[in-house]
């Protein structure tokens, strides 16, 4: 006989509560299932958890609440509780004074399973409006191939691809002018900070439009009608309500240059992760610091080291938010590296964040006593995306402000950015716009990407190791169509993980994927129609077991693609796997198929051949268009429709090409001219050189 | 108003009836929906078909009989018939004197596709045994990289995945002695027929284990126990029972050489293709021809060119089986390309195959006044494979004979070949087969290939222009292991249409795809259960949406793969594709997941994200298990499984990788030691030469 006894001494941590493993007792009992107590301490609850073991709570002693999903229901003694598989549960104590005991039994059992799908694309209700924006380019430089890699492709994609999906999606953000950095930059170009941001903020715009980034709005700040008043009216409101408090706190000072330090102005060790870094956020661990928190700070205008000095600042008390972030991250779409990052800043105590600082450049503080100071940029970015939204509607004539996107059932908003920008915009924004208005609808997705390098190396717009948007894009000799470019950023992407641009990997997977995969079945393809049916699509005939496998490829990778185009699930990466498997497999079913031609009779399954072998350059024009719009476009022109793409909808069981429709040079010219291997190897000359600032 | 008649000069033929167009009337009446009146000739009937519209049949006249799956029913005037889509059916006129004349009328409407689904590999209902087999190679030469692409590893590969689904699957064939081409061979070496067929049998046994082909059976036909007598009772019982006819017809004669030419001592023009090819069948076109239809014949001894003798032979009258061809083809497992040819086979009408031949080399055929004749190796192949099949169960020690495979319902049989067999066992080899016994149940499947050509162009052993199994695979210094030359020549398969192997593109593949992409993957994730974990397997805990994300991501890469592996879909690119998709999925996967180390309090996360990594390396071990066997089990072993890979299942649902178990070394060393990019290179200088014959 084995008696096990509840031993306070051998409870270890688990699921935010204390357990005791009672089954199995290795070698001795070894059940088909496994058994634990569980005890929750007064207050306390476990984590929100599932898991894929069906599980069964006896509740011994106490009293609590279990919540699935959106039910709430008390337990007591002697309740049994089952849940099934992969059931989202909390268990919380409602004693303020006695433990909650029960013990739980669990056992895998894959059967219990059966159905269990996560939504699909198909499946999903949209809202009327979707709202996807980017965190702001600094305008302190133009753009290189790592910033375009990042948040402005991603909400490109997104946004391109939700309009497939019929919803109105606008992508927009603008630059964000009242950084530290643009006054820094200005000063060393010897330039006002808006006459620099001016400047480069041009520049931007023309490297976003050369990369194919359709934007429904770019904003200025500065010169927006809705930006400063509402961050203001933002500011003021939280002020007036309570929701910032003053503290006196020591930050850096440089004596040497007589000037309080922050952000741009600092640099020292991280507090969390010991990487030398700027002031307020790290960019190797993507945590806060405070400035003063820095190891060694030194100022940045003459490098000496600074001294700290008291200041009465205004601070906002993130730690107040943490149940209502919580709530958050139950719901909204983001990836582990996001989810992991919050989860650890909360694990670590929330600081409060310093919202004002002493500065000339920025939006002064709308409150009296704090003369001298700016309101912080990172608390200028919430009411930002308001104003973005109140913007976009001027924009387009709309009377609507930003509530029609930020409080409407009707409507989703989605943020794009990187991963060092994670906390602001995985912390603190949400926060600042709940304390504004509780009833604010957040974002329904983040979408972070980690860096990208170049040659394993930090792209260095000082150390001159970068490639210029523009130097690599465009139509003239020795550049590349958009396409192309984005192709590989996607097939590349550092979407979960660092990755690096290099330009031999760029020409080997353009000439394997796009000139040969794509662009090698598309003309073949066209050929075929040309020589078979004089340019004209064929009605379907009879099918063979091989066509009826076949379409139903091209719904599979069709939801392929669309899982990837997904703000919760987006992958650029598996998007573009997805569109050359799709040009893999038509091409390979497509020659199978020309065996028909060897039998007359057989004209009905010949028929039905090519028409599906269209569609499936019909649906590789349809699921590229958010990521190679301009060869979509050409593509969809070539396959004979009037109207243009921008009209069709995304089809989960695609549709026919019609029959009769005339083509028009069907891969006739090459889709992309130049990028042969040949050519990139002159290219790669020319852009290597450039990299290495020759 | 529009008035249209039945218009006899308006009839057009449709699948293998006559129809006239109602609607739409283009410009006229354009209804939802298509109609046209349909005539079936007295005795005439539709071919099988579906198609993807719904359709109803209204019979106006005559009588007839419906067939729908395996249901036949009658129909007569005044029958409305509705037809399901992609329902596959055919309309019959049962008389002898009417016309059978209905009016159809279909429309297509998506929603009615719903549920359907191609038979998945899950729920396939499978026999206890199946005999895999593949053409004999003829053992006048050793194999290259050309035949080993082909029907060597289809069938290896599928008997391995048919042994993973816990089927007893063998995997047999031998060498094809009584071949004309081996006695010219001989001829040529100055050996006895046998003796140069032992000897370069012996070397393709030799390169078959060296590439990891796994045989049950390597049957040398005139040492085997039973195949000569089997081939003559076969074909001994074909005559008696008047399934040969006796004719007298030209045959090509040298008379420089005084010889009868048949096969390899015969060149001409194909009669169906012109393309210049031996006697009896065209490797161009894949069709047969009798030799005396060849244009320009001549003596493959002398060049002179050929006369035309009569000659009293033995014919098999193929065009009796049209009907039970037929109805084999609606069930087997067939690719377009070998569908097509039987299709343009049967249209150009079949011809009476001539099975004996005058010729010293081969089986005597058994039957008095045609001595100085052999059996015909191509009538020898039907009996050949009964022969397999005995063989193969006395060698296992059984006592059943060759009915246990080819007469019983727990058994298949599959057979792969190459193109220029495709009318062989796509024709001959059953038509022959249901002559000797109507009882015998055919292969439920073909597996063809098509041609394999090094540096574009065809592999050639007189003109050296090859590269030979075993000069390429192997241990020593310059060879590369035998799963990297497998997953390329599946990765570049010509499963559908001719490809082409090139050592550039091999090493390219193989070190992205197999050494930085699996093997990268591999080495770190052993690296990173080593440091965390001590190298042992973690338990699950909490699940997160991306978890429960891959673990579908599994099962769909999983039913993917299986998809690949089956024969009636059988499609080594895809496989190979699919296992490096589940590597790099798994390795993103991988990194996002190691961001959980931020946290401490999210242990239990992080451990089912470590336990699903695991669980995907296990799948590729699994997945890849009967494609690269050797770096299967290595990977089987290093995750610390005792029992072999060989005992395990195939799982569509795959379960964990034992938590606790240990490690052994996961990823530690190179899977592919020497097959970086620079090794490459040096052999590929060496293997370069070697093709150039230097």
């Amino acid at each position: 006989m084995l008696i096990q006894r509840l031993d306070p001494a051998k409870l270890l941590e688990a699921y935010d509560i204390k357990v005791q493993p009672v089954y199995p007792v290795p070698g001795v009992v070894e059940p088909p299932f496994g058994a634990v107590w569980a005890v929750v301490e007064p207050g306390g609850r476990t984590k929100h958890h599932n898991h894929q073991e069906g599980e069964t709570f006896f509740v011994m002693r106490g009293e609590g609440l279990m919540r699935v999903g959106d039910e709430v229901f008390p337990v007591r003694p002697g309740d049994v509780v089952f849940q099934k598989p992969f059931n989202s549960h909390i268990i919380e104590n409602t004693s303020a004074t006695e433990d909650l005991v029960f013990i739980s039994v669990y056992w895998e059992d894959t059967a219990m399973w059966a159905g269990r799908r996560e939504t699909a694309p198909a499946d999903l209700a949209r809202p009327k409006r979707t709202l996807v924006t980017a965190a702001p380019p600094t305008p302190n430089g133009d753009l290189h191939l790592g910033h375009l890699s990042g948040p402005y492709l991603a909400g490109d994609i997104h946004a391109r691809y939700l309009r497939l999906r019929g919803v109105d999606a606008s992508f927009g953000f603008g630059t964000d002018d009242n950084q530290s950095y643009v006054k820094t930059n200005g000063d060393r170009l010897g330039m006002g900070p808006q006459e620099a941001a001016d400047y480069l903020a041009g520049e931007i715009k023309a490297t976003l439009e050369t990369a194919g980034i359709e934007l429904a709005l770019f904003s200025r700040p500065n010169a927006s009608p809705t930006h400063v008043p509402l961050v203001q009216a933002f500011f003021k409101r939280l002020y007036d309500e309570g929701k910032l408090v003053e503290k006196e706190a020591p930050a850096p000072f440089c004596e040497t240059c007589d000037r309080y330090l922050y952000e741009a102005w600092v640099r020292g060790g991280c507090p969390h992760c010991g990487e030398m870094t700027g002031g307020n956020s790290c960019e190797g661990c993507g945590r806060p610091n405070n400035c003063s928190d820095l190891a060694e700070p030194a100022c940045t205008g003459c490098g000496n080291p600074a001294t700290l000095r008291l200041f009465k600042r205004l601070f906002f008390p993130l730690s107040q938010y943490e149940k209502q972030l919580r709530e958050l991250y139950l719901k909204v779409g983001m990836n582990t590296s996001l989810r992991s990052l919050c989860e650890q800043i909360l694990a670590a105590g929330v600081p409060d964040i310093c919202v004002t600082h002493v500065a000339e450049w920025g939006i002064p503080v709308p409150v009296a006593g704090y003369e001298g100071q700016i309101i912080w940029v990172w608390c200028e970015m919430a009411p930002r995306y308001l104003s973005y939204a109140h913007e976009l509607n001027l924009t387009r004539g709309l009377s609507e402000d930003w509530t029609s996107y930020w409080k409407s059932d009707e409507a989703d908003v989605v943020q794009c950015f990187g991963f060092d920008n994670g906390f602001f915009y995985g912390m603190l924004v949400p926060a600042l716009l709940l304390a504004f208005d509780p009833a604010v609808k957040l974002p329904s997705a983040f979408v972070m990407n980690e860096f990208y390098h170049l040659d394993g190396k930090k792209f260095s717009t000082s150390r001159r190791h970068a490639i210029w948007g523009r130097e690599m894009i465009g139509d003239g000799p020795g550049k590349v169509p958009a396409d192309a470019v984005r192709f590989f950023l996607a097939w590349d992407n550092p979407e979960v993980e660092s990755t690096s641009f290099s330009l031999d990997e760029f020409h080997a997977t353009v000439e394997r994927e796009l000139v040969r995969g794509w662009g090698g079945w598309l003309a073949e393809l066209g050929a075929k129609l040309e020589r078979e049916r004089g340019g004209e699509v064929p009605y379907t005939g009879d099918w063979t077991e091989d066509h009826r496998r076949f379409y139903q490829r091209l719904e599979e990778l069709t939801a392929q693609a669309a899982t990837a185009y997904e703000a919760r699930t987006f992958s650029p990466q598996l998007a573009a796997r997805t569109l050359s498997e799709l040009a893999r497999a038509a091409r390979r079913f497509g020659k199978a198929e020309e065996t028909w031609r060897r039998v007359g009779g057989r004209s009905e399954e010949r028929r039905t051949g090519l028409a599906l072998e269209l569609l499936a350059a019909k649906q590789l024009a349809v699921l590229a268009a958010p990521l190679c719009p301009e060869l979509s476009a050409r593509l969809w022109q070539e396959l004979g429709y009037e109207t243009p793409l921008a009209k069709h909808r995304w089809e989960d069981r695609p549709t026919w090409v019609p029959g009769g429709q005339k083509l028009r040079g069907l891969g006739a010219e090459p889709y992309f001219p130049g990028l042969s291997v040949r050519a990139g190897a002159d290219q790669a000359t020319v852009l290597a050189s450039a990299a290495a600032g020759g």
